[in-house]
């Protein structure tokens, strides 16, 4: 089970739903960076169920500590241990549960794998996991910010069979992205991802989603061939997130249409620097960056939990009628912004330290 | 630079395009496995240039040579030194380019990295890189079919606007993806990407496809959460593969589109295991193999190196005509088949060892 | 900055000497063990300051918390985050030395590599360091005894001049090591030693000593080549510790002294197996276990801190003369025992998991 | 199997005493270095046995063929493979101790491993795999010596019963050791060891002995805590060297001999720098370098192979005599000392890549 991700910039996540709380340790971030827990809090708070009128009803606090690697507000250069507790168990709603394994849940192949698994909730696969992640990513970001200039925005570009115009990708920003409610930057695309999440809520069934995000101001020069090229890393980073079923990055799977005179992107002069007239590699030649926006999405399948009635069997094969009655999201796309961001934020940190060592 | 990929069943690999050789070192190879030459080079020779009659007129023999870890045609455990000598070597073909970094390729970003670059060929970022992968990856499929019956077959499912129908799962063969030049065993869709690609030769262009895979037999229980989930390790492998865009599993942006009343996988009884009555997931659920078939695409943007004239400019700005002479495939697909066959295997190796240790 | 061990047991550390807490994140402890606080809290209690009269009056609970990976007291096969809290801190203690690097501390080398160090203590290279060590070190002893039989005892072997006789291999015991404040299990050296950390502390001076370490009923075949051989990582680390200096396993330095005809080690039949008639090979041959007692030790320098004066200069070269007031053990033998034996099953376990697969 | 060492330069090593070759690959390695294979043969050249007169009569070649990594003789920053074939093997010698394992050899826990063993020589636990460490860290070397002026030497400092005065550390210099065929720079000590080893090989036995280590103009911070200190890895690769049985940096085991008092490092100004009156801290403070001379001595037992008759049993435990036959060196500390410097220098290496992030 590996529950770490990263070369240099390395994040080590723990916990479970319902364990007594979940957390990470972050180890590798420079010292004599200025560090509190309210530069983590805000992307925990973006991330949080009840942070949108969407969501689920679960509102815990989700307040970080940090227990070591800073001291007096400047990191240490040790590791930075962040722990957030689970205050808002209820354990109860998923008793029933536990002989019948959820249907494209984590319940069977958890069992399958471990020949045990925790009681309640998701245990180790429920989304609270991707706290660590985002607590994490902050520190990441803010390196990225505060050294390099880094930007990173993501935003709902998808949800279900509603698809949002292009955003302007070298001004699209948070403000814009949290203006809806759906975290879509087109008012009238968000309204539309609105309703599709408000008739799937209504039917007791979840909707699917496609998050896009840039990374702004990265240098030309980052990213490991040949195993470890920047969209590996980056496909890596969103394919470990729950529910997600695709990566593509630039021209994606519509560049697979293409002819290469089309689709090259020509060089031409950006002031001092070579840049691209387009941009359909998505910032990324040969694995390295080239120093124009990084531009790729993810898809996210509809939520498992779902209220309405599913036939399936139980652990022994035996027909049953589940209908889930927990707290869930019909939708996860409009929480997973800041989630995608969190990691693409880590990896953006590691290639950043494993460049440095070059130069 | 990483050139390693792997925990367990690991390989490192080396090798320019036009250095002395390429290769691959392969650590963790379970002890006692039969293993001669003959058993990598088959898959060498799909991928070899001119293996059909659309690649490029590069025929290079690419005989493996099997340096230590093996005895008596057995393997001892310890690593296993794979060596495919260059041995045609045209350098005068890239001459003219190294003033002018190729519009989407990896000179600029290489230059980026490293403040140099291989003069010639693409250097470590050339397709010959992918020979090292191939070999390895042979060894893993070897393992993995001999010890669990997995059996793992990849095929081109688009050449440009040309999409084939999906195949049966349980069925398609190696034998039939071979059956065309094309490496698509649906026949009248194989004909029209054929076409496609001659189409674009015949313009001095190039075009892009999609690579779609089924890995069958794969038992449940096999991935790492969180980081490592199974289908993580899959997207990164892919990614890592030179002119891929993007990938999906199961379902993938479509799926997106989905309610989860729709695109939830119910349980049923298969003989003795549960498994599914569809299978959108793609074979795994929450990061971890369910038994199902492991069905997964990439997306192949269209070859950079394209004979038409290209607008552009030099490494100082200025403008320039590009036109390549070299020799190139105008397709990548057919030819990355093996390709991306091998990079499953030598995900799925490591995934067996990592569950092994939990029985 | 790496605080992470191991490739399939693995242990990351984090926390400071007056920072909230310190802790350990210990990744691939197999499911389903029998496991609580109290498994751990015995080892902890063996280590903290005041367990024995010659230690330091450093008196803090050392109460260990399971935040995660363990449910209904068993293991989930997720990452256990253990954590303890810092709760006796005085750091005005220490605040006199910010301008001088203590001779023989970390003060000096921590601001040559982060340009930066914690105010107070000794920061990250604190000796409460080690009770994450401990702590994740408890549980790697739980899965090798319950799985494997194997059993760890370590004991003070020399403290200054005074050496013990050696003990008997198959026999010596932790009740045995405990019977004296000094750890070791001859009562006549015990006496002596003791003796020698008196003198020392009322010299306001230190001293240092040798642990010995066995570890019993490890099965052939542990340890990983080449460079991951048994003894490289159990002297990996043990010269991973604090004051450390040196590591000798089997006939160690007196071996090099010694011909090959009186060296060796005959093989002879043990009942079913074949063992050896001498262990100068220390129980390992070719990196590798061979199924006799594994015997190392380690030797640790005299602790740094003392109150005697000490002519030194300040980070700035001008000359100061530096007497020590805080708190601290005139000899840390006695209290490393129970560290030692948590790095030793820490490298075993790890070397168990990766062993377990090739079964 | 873990043949890998090294996290930013890393090298991975291959090949069996009997197998076509042995070989490495280092990966990262900055690119732009000046690099030829007479700069790795060299070291080669003083490992070679048959390089004194003292060593054993095969005598191969050993040349080094560079494959990749490097062109117009600078590296470019991608793995460099280097191979030396096997071109002298005489598998006859062994083939009668196919049934017997050899006493303090790793037949016997390599089977207990592999449950395989390879049939000529010691296989992978041959010294030949050496080889691979020497060429790989004549590289490091020559990074180091470039980039920081880090000078490196090894020599003999004890053969069975005769140890050496300590050389002046500031200038003991390889052109010294290399003065006798023992390697060692008192020409006195030189004389009584050689005669220790003729006296040995008389006998048809063998002799152990000691190498010393300076590693002098080593910058202040490197070392990465906690696990990784310097010394724990120094410690790691010196003992992951055959027939290494010890370690011990600064004052080592006899430094648990003293006082805190005695044994501190006072610090004093050094020109502009902080440096230290005494070093028995060998040049290392809580796992990093402070500047000093880093000094280490490892402990190497004597050969196991030798040709007097000794009484053992066989896999069966059949009780049979044996006496070694094929060729072999009565002591292998004179040839182990390019290959103490080749470890150092594959340490130090990575250590400077890691520190080098942080400036």
């Amino acid at each position: 089970m590996s529950s770490t991700l990263g070369t240099l910039f390395r994040v080590s996540t723990f916990g479970e739903s319902h364990c007594p709380a979940v957390g990470a340790v972050v180890d590798g971030v420079p010292p004599r960076m200025a560090l509190t827990a309210a530069d983590i809090q805000v992307q925990l708070d973006r991330r949080r169920p009840g942070a949108n009128k969407l969501g689920t009803a679960r509102n815990e606090a989700d307040q970080v500590r940090i227990l070591s690697g800073v001291e007096f507000d400047k990191t240490l250069g040790s590791p930075i241990a962040l722990v957030v507790e689970n205050t808002n168990q209820r354990p109860g709603d998923y008793a029933a549960m536990s002989t019948v394994p959820r249907p494209s849940h984590a319940d069977y192949t958890y069992r399958a794998k471990y020949a045990t698994h925790a009681s309640s909730g998701g245990g180790r696969a429920s989304a609270r996991e991707t706290i660590a992640r985002v607590a994490a990513g902050a520190i990441a970001e803010k390196f990225l910010l505060e050294s390099y200039g880094v930007e990173i925005v993501a935003w709902v570009s998808a949800v279900g069979t509603v698809t949002a115009p292009l955003p302007d990708m070298d001004s699209v920003s948070r403000a814009a992205v949290d203006g809806s409610d759906v975290r879509c930057p087109d008012a009238a695309a968000a309204a539309a991802m609105s309703a599709e999440i408000v008739a799937a809520r209504q039917a007791q069934d979840s909707i699917g989603g496609v998050i896009s995000c840039v990374c702004r101001n990265v240098p030309a020069g980052w990213g490991e061939p040949i195993f470890d090229r920047l969209e590996a890393q980056l496909a890596h980073a969103m394919l470990s997130l729950p529910a997600s079923k695709g990566f593509e990055i630039g021209s994606g799977f519509a560049g697979a249409r293409l002819r290469g005179s089309v689709h090259n992107d020509p060089f031409i002069l950006k002031g001092e620097r070579l840049g691209t007239s387009t941009n359909n590699s998505g910032g990324v030649q040969g694995g390295i960056s080239n120093g124009e926006p990084i531009y790729f999405r993810v898809a996210f399948k509809p939520t498992a939990t779902i209220g309405l009635e599913q036939q399936t069997v139980d652990y022994d094969g035996k027909p049953v009628t589940l209908a889930a009655k927990g707290r869930h999201d019909p939708c996860v796309v409009p929480r997973a912004v800041p989630i995608v961001e969190a990691m693409a934020a880590l990896v953006l940190a590691d290639m950043a330290l494993l460049q440095r060592q070059r130069a």
